[in-house]
C-alpha cells in the first residue's frame, strides 16, 4: 500500500455468466492458487488501499454473493441485472459508493494475477494530472483485443477496437486490458454520456476515454505483462492462469533458497509460505496455510493443508497433514499417514500408516505403525492426548477422549479405551491360541472348495 | 460411420518384430491410452464401419494372435512368414478377405491416433472416382519420408521415395503415411504386378500408385495431421504417441468443463468419461473403464481404474478405487483407502487407511480408519455386506463372508467373524491390563541392552 | 578409464561459499540426482584414471571436509582462505599433489555433468604435445563468458574476458568453460607467474594460456555441449542440472527398452538401473540404489529406494520401497505398503497398507492387508521371520523377534508375540460379544449430546 492523500475504491466486475466455463459455480469463485479468484481481485484493491470495494454479480450468483458478503459485508455487493456491458456494469456500483471522493479503479474478478504495482502505477498517473489511467500490455497475437493509441507525448489518446481500426492501428501491438482508474466523481460523469449504440447494444467503459478525450483531459496508459492481466473465461483459461501462478512461485520459493528437486511438480497455493533451506522433493501438493520453516524437508508424494512445519522436520513420503497440523522442531512424520487438528512436540515421530486426528502429542513420543486416533463416534469428535516420552505399539487404536501418560507403553494391537497413567504400561490383546497342523487340513479342505469353485481372482 | 453403399474391409499390417522396442512383447501390444495400439487400429477400423477386418501378423507373435483372436475371431488372422515388405504384407491378408468386394484400408497396427474422418475422407476419395486414396500429412521434417506428388489439379501423381527424389520434389513437404485405400480387387490385382527389384528386396505398397497412374487411373491424396500419424517404432516413439494423446483428451477435457488443476499431471485411459464440472486436482491417475459424474472432485494422488463415480463425490487425494468400484452420491473416500469390487451407497464415508475389497456397503454407512475386510482366506475371496447406517469403528476387520445389520455399531479394534444383527453393538477386543510403574524398568532394561548392542537404526 | 603412459591428477574446486544458495550447506553438497554435486566431479577425475584426486576448500565448511575425507582419505583435503580466485585455489592444492608428476586437470564442484569423454579429449590434446588444453562450448548466448580465441590452424589462442573483447571477439561464442588440463609442473610454474593486477584483485587460471602462448607452447580448445558444463551457483541452477540429468536419463532408459508411459514424471538417481522391459508408470521416484529387472512393472506413485526388485515382480501403486528391500520374482506389493531392510521370497505378496520392516519372508507367502511387523521397541530393532507358504491374516502385529514357520496361518487381527510352528494356526483374538439393540440407544443418547454441542466437524 502506498501512502496516498486521496481515497481510493474499487468496483470489481464478476456479473458474469462465464457460460464457457460449462459449470454451476460462479465464474470468478473457481479458484487459481487454492482461493476463488475474485478474491485475488478484492485483495489486489486491498493491496492498493482502497477503502472501498464494491463486488457487481448478477443476483442469481448466491454462492458469490454469500462469499462476498462473508469478506466484504453487505454493502459492497451491487447487482447487475441483465448485463449490459462494461459501462453499465460500473454505473450498477455506483449507488454502492455513494458518499465516495477519491480515485476509483475498475477490476475484474476473472483476472487474478493483475499485480498491485500495476494499479499503483495507474493511480501514480492520476496523480500527475491524467483524468483517467488505463491499463495496457503488449500482446503476442493482439488479435482483436482494443488497441491502446498513444500520442506522440505519449499519452493515451484513443482505445481503438480491433474491427474499427486501420490497418495503421491494427499494427499497435499496445492492447487494452480493461483495468481503468480515474477520479470517481468524473468517471460516474462521463459514464452517464456513454450510449449503447453499438452491435451488441452495451455500454462500454473503454468509451470513457473517448469521452474524456472530447473533453480535453488527458488520459494516461500504463503498461504490465500480458501473463499479468489474463482473464479465465473457461477451464482451459483457468488451467493457464493456474500454470503462470505456479511458474511464478516456483520461481520465486528457489530465489529465496528453497530447495525444489523438480519444481514443475510442486503446486503452491496463495499463502503458502517455504523459508530458505526448506528442500521440497518432487510431487508435492501445498493447499492453503502451510508454513515450513528452514531445513525442514518435505518429501515426495506429500499433501499438505493449513499446517506449521518447524525446522528440522521431516516430512513424507506419502505424508497427508491437514488443517491445524502443527509439528515441532524435528518431528518425523513417515508414509501413508495422516494427521489433521494435531500437535506434535519436539522429537515426536509417527513414520508409518496411521491416522492422527484431534491430538495432542507431548515430545519424542514414538507412534507406531497403524496406530489409529479414534476420534470420531459418528456424532462428535473428541481429543487424545499423549504424554512426552510415550510410546505407542504398532496397530494401536486409541478410543478417544483419552490420554496416555508420560513415559507409558502402550502395548501393540491394543485398543486403548482409558486413560494410561504416566510411566504405566497399557495392554489389550486376546490371548494367543496355536493349534498345530490345523494349516494343513485348512488347506485341504480349501483347494477342495476352491476346485469345486468357478470363483476367480 | 458414415452411410455408405460399398462395402468397407480393413487390413492392418502388424506383422514387424519391432526389434527397435527392445520387448518381449510384440510391439503392437505396446499400449497407448492405456490399451494396446492394435486395438486403436482396430477400433478406428470399426469406426469407419469396416465389415471385415483382417489383422497380419507374423506366426511368433502368440501374445498377439491370441489377443487379436480374442477381440475379432479366429478367421480375421493372416500370417506373413518372412516379412517381405508392406506390399507383401496386404497380400498376405488377400486369402482371409475371400469373397469380399469393395473398399479396403491398408492400416498400421503402430498408428495408435489416425482419425477416423481421414479415414472416411479416404473413402470419400474413392467414392469421387479415384482408383486409390493415399494419407499424407505436412512433414516438420520431411527427411526420408517419401513425398506425395500433386498434379496441377490437385491429384496425386506419384509416391516418389527421398532417395530417388529430385530436388524439386524433395522440396515437397506433403509426405505419405503408408495408409492407403482403393477398390480391394483393384489392389490386390495391381499388388499382383508389384516387384521386389529394389535395394531391400521387399515389396513396397506404394508402388500402387505408380502401378495405377501407369492404367491411367486417378489417385487422391488426403491429408491429415503429422501427430495423427505417429509410428511407433521404439519406446520413445512410444512416449510420444503416449504425450499426443494425454494432451488432446486434456484440452477435450477441459474444453467440456472439467476443471484440471495440472492438466498436465492428469493421466486418461482411452475410453475415461468425465462429466462438465468434474474437479480433478494435481496428480490423477485415470485406468480404463472410469465415468465420473458431474460434481465430483477427485483430489491429488488418487489412482482410479474400473470405476463409476456418482455426483457429489470425494476421492482422495491418495484414494485406489479398483475395477469394480461403484460410489454412489455423496461417498467420501479419503487417503489411504483403497477399494475393489465394491459398492458404496449414498453418503456411505471411508475417509482413512482402509481396503474394502468385495464389498456392498449401504447408504450413510461410516467406516472407521484402519478397517479391513478380510475378503481372501488364501483361496477364495468372500463378499462384506454391510446394511445402512452401520458405523464400524477403527481398526476393525470384518471376515468375510460376513454381513452387518443396518445400524449395527462395531467396536473400535474387533475381528468380526460372525453376522452382526441390525441395531446390534459387536466388540471383540482383548482385556485392557495395565500395569504401573512398568515403562521405567523396561526402559531402564532396554537402555542396558541397546548399550551393549552395536545395532544402529 | 584409457589406458595412458602417463599419471593424471585432478584438483577439484569446491571452496566457494555459494551464497546465492541461501544454505548453510555448502554449495557443492547440494545433490543432482541424489548425490551431491562434489561426488559428480570426484567420480568423474575417478572415471577419467586420476590416481590423485585433491578437493580444494574452505577450512569453514566442515560438513563438506567430512564427506570428502570419508570419500577419499584425509590427504585429498587442501585449503583456500581466504579465496582469492581460480588460480590461487589451484596453488592452494599444490601442496597437496606434492610428489605428483603427470597431467593435471582442475574441476569445479558445482559443475555436475561433465561427461568422461570431455576430460579424455582434453588430455588427448595434450598428448599431441598442447601445454594446456581448455573445455569449451558453444554458447547460445554468450554474454559475460569469456571466449576461446582460436588462431587460423584451430589452436587455442587466446581467453578473452568479455568485458576486454573487441567486437570481433565478441562475436565468437565458442566459451571458456573454466575447465583445463595440462602437466601439472608446467601449470604450477606458470600459476606462479599470475598476478592479481585487476578488477576484483584475483588470481585467474584462465591467464594461463596467455602465459603459455608467451612462451610459445600451444594450446588446445576442446569443445563439448553447454548443458554438460551448466554450473550451480543457486537454487534454480540446481533445478535446471537436475532436469537436464533427467532428461538424459529417461532418454537412455527408454532407448535401452524401458517403458515409461509419462518419461516427464519419473525421477532417476545418479545409479538407477533399469533393464529392458521394464515398464515404469506415471509418477515414479528412483532413490540411490535401485536395480529393477526385465519384466517387472513399477507401478504409478511408487517411492523406491535401495531395492533389488525381480523379473515379474509387480511395485505399486503407492508401493514404498525402502534401503536393504530384496524382492525375488514375481513379488507382488500392492498399495500403501512400506518394506524396509526386508527379502521377500518368490511369488510372495503383501497387496495392501503393511509396514514390512527387518523382514525375512519365504515363497509364495501372503501377508494380509494392514498386517505390521513390530520390529522396534524404542530401543533397537528386531526381526520377522516368515517361512514359505505362510498365511498372515489382515490387521495382524507380529511382534519381533518372531517366527512364523512354513506353512502356518495367522488368524487376522492377530498380535503373534512367540513363534508359531510350521503348519500351525495362531489366533489372539478377542472374544466377540453382541449386544442388540445396543445402538438404537447409543444413537438417541449421542444425538442428544451432539445436540447440545456446538463442536463441529
Amino acid at each position: 500500500m502506498t501512502d496516498t492523500t486521496r481515497d481510493r475504491a474499487a468496483i470489481i466486475l464478476a456479473a458474469g455468466k462465464g457460460t464457457r466455463m460449462k459449470s454451476d459455480l460462479p465464474k470468478v469463485m473457481h479458484p487459481v492458487g487454492g482461493r476463488p479468484m475474485v478474491d485475488w481481485s478484492i485483495d489486489l484493491a486491498r493491496e492498493v488501499g482502497c477503502s472501498r470495494i464494491i463486488v457487481v454479480v448478477h443476483p442469481s450468483q448466491s454462492v458469490l454473493i454469500d462469499h462476498v458478503k462473508a469478506l466484504l459485508g453487505e454493502g459492497c455487493i451491487a447487482f447487475q441485472d441483465p448485463p449490459q456491458g462494461t459501462g453499465h456494469a460500473v454505473r450498477c456500483g455506483e449507488a454502492a459508493l455513494k458518499g465516495f471522493a477519491g480515485d476509483l479503479v475498475v477490476l475484474y474478478g476473472d483476472s487474478p494475477l493483475v499485480p498491485a504495482s500495476a494499479i499503483e502505477d495507474l493511480f501514480a498517473a492520476l496523480g500527475t494530472g491524467a483524468a483517467l489511467g488505463v491499463l495496457g500490455f503488449e500482446a503476442e497475437t493482439p488479435g482483436l483485443y482494443g488497441r491502446l493509441i498513444l500520442s506522440d507525448d505519449g499519452d493515451l489518446d484513443a482505445i481503438v477496437e480491433a474491427r474499427e481500426a486501420t490497418p495503421d492501428q491494427l499494427a499497435v501491438t499496445l492492447c487494452n486490458s480493461g483495468v481503468m482508474a480515474g477520479d470517481a466523481d468524473t468517471m460516474f460523469r462521463l459514464l452517464g454520456k456513454v450510449t449503447n449504440t453499438n452491435a451488441k447494444g452495451e455500454y462500454y467503459l473503454t468509451d470513457l476515454v473517448g469521452l474524456a478525450r472530447a473533453e480535453g483531459a488527458t488520459c494516461k496508459a500504463v503498461q504490465c505483462g500480458e501473463e499479468d492481466l489474463i482473464g479465465c473465461d473457461s477451464k482451459a483459461d483457468l488451467a493457464e492462469a493456474e500454470a503462470i501462478f505456479q511458474a511464478r512461485r516456483r520461481t520465486a520459493a528457489m530465489d529465496s533458497g528453497v530447495t525444489l528437486v523438480a519444481p514443475e511438480t510442486v503446486y503452491f497455493a496463495h499463502d503458502t509460505v517455504l523459508e530458505a533451506d526448506v528442500v521440497v522433493e518432487p510431487n508435492v501438493v501445498f493447499g492453503p496455510g502451510v508454513h515450513v520453516h528452514g531445513g525442514a524437508r518435505i518429501r515426495a508424494f506429500s499433501h499438505i493443508e493449513g499446517a506449521e512445519i518447524a525446522s528440522g522436520c521431516m516430512v513424507g513420503p506419502y505424508a497427508r497433514l491437514r488443517p491445524g497440523t502443527v509439528l515441532e522442531t524435528d518431528v518425523h512424520i513417515g508414509n501413508f499417514v495422516e494427521t489433521k487438528n494435531t500437535r506434535m512436540g519436539k522429537g515426536a515421530k509417527a513414520s508409518h500408516l496411521a491416522y492422527l486426528g484431534d491430538g495432542q502429542i507431548g515430545a519424542s513420543v514414538n507412534i507406531g505403525a497403524g496406530t489409529i486416533f479414534c476420534n470420531y463416534d459418528g456424532f462428535l469428535k473428541y481429543e487424545t492426548k499423549i504424554g512426552e516420552g510415550a510410546f505407542i505399539g504398532s496397530n494401536s487404536a486409541l478410543v478417544a477422549p483419552v490420554q496416555i501418560g508420560k513415559g507409558a507403553i502402550v502395548g501393540s494391537g491394543s485398543v486403548v479405551t482409558k486413560d494410561v497413567p504416566a510411566n504405566a504400561l497399557a495392554v489389550a490383546r486376546g490371548q494367543l491360541v496355536q493349534r498345530e497342523g490345523w494349516a494343513i487340513s485348512f488347506r485341504t479342505r480349501k483347494s477342495a472348495e476352491k476346485a469345486g469353485s468357478t470363483q476367480k481372482d
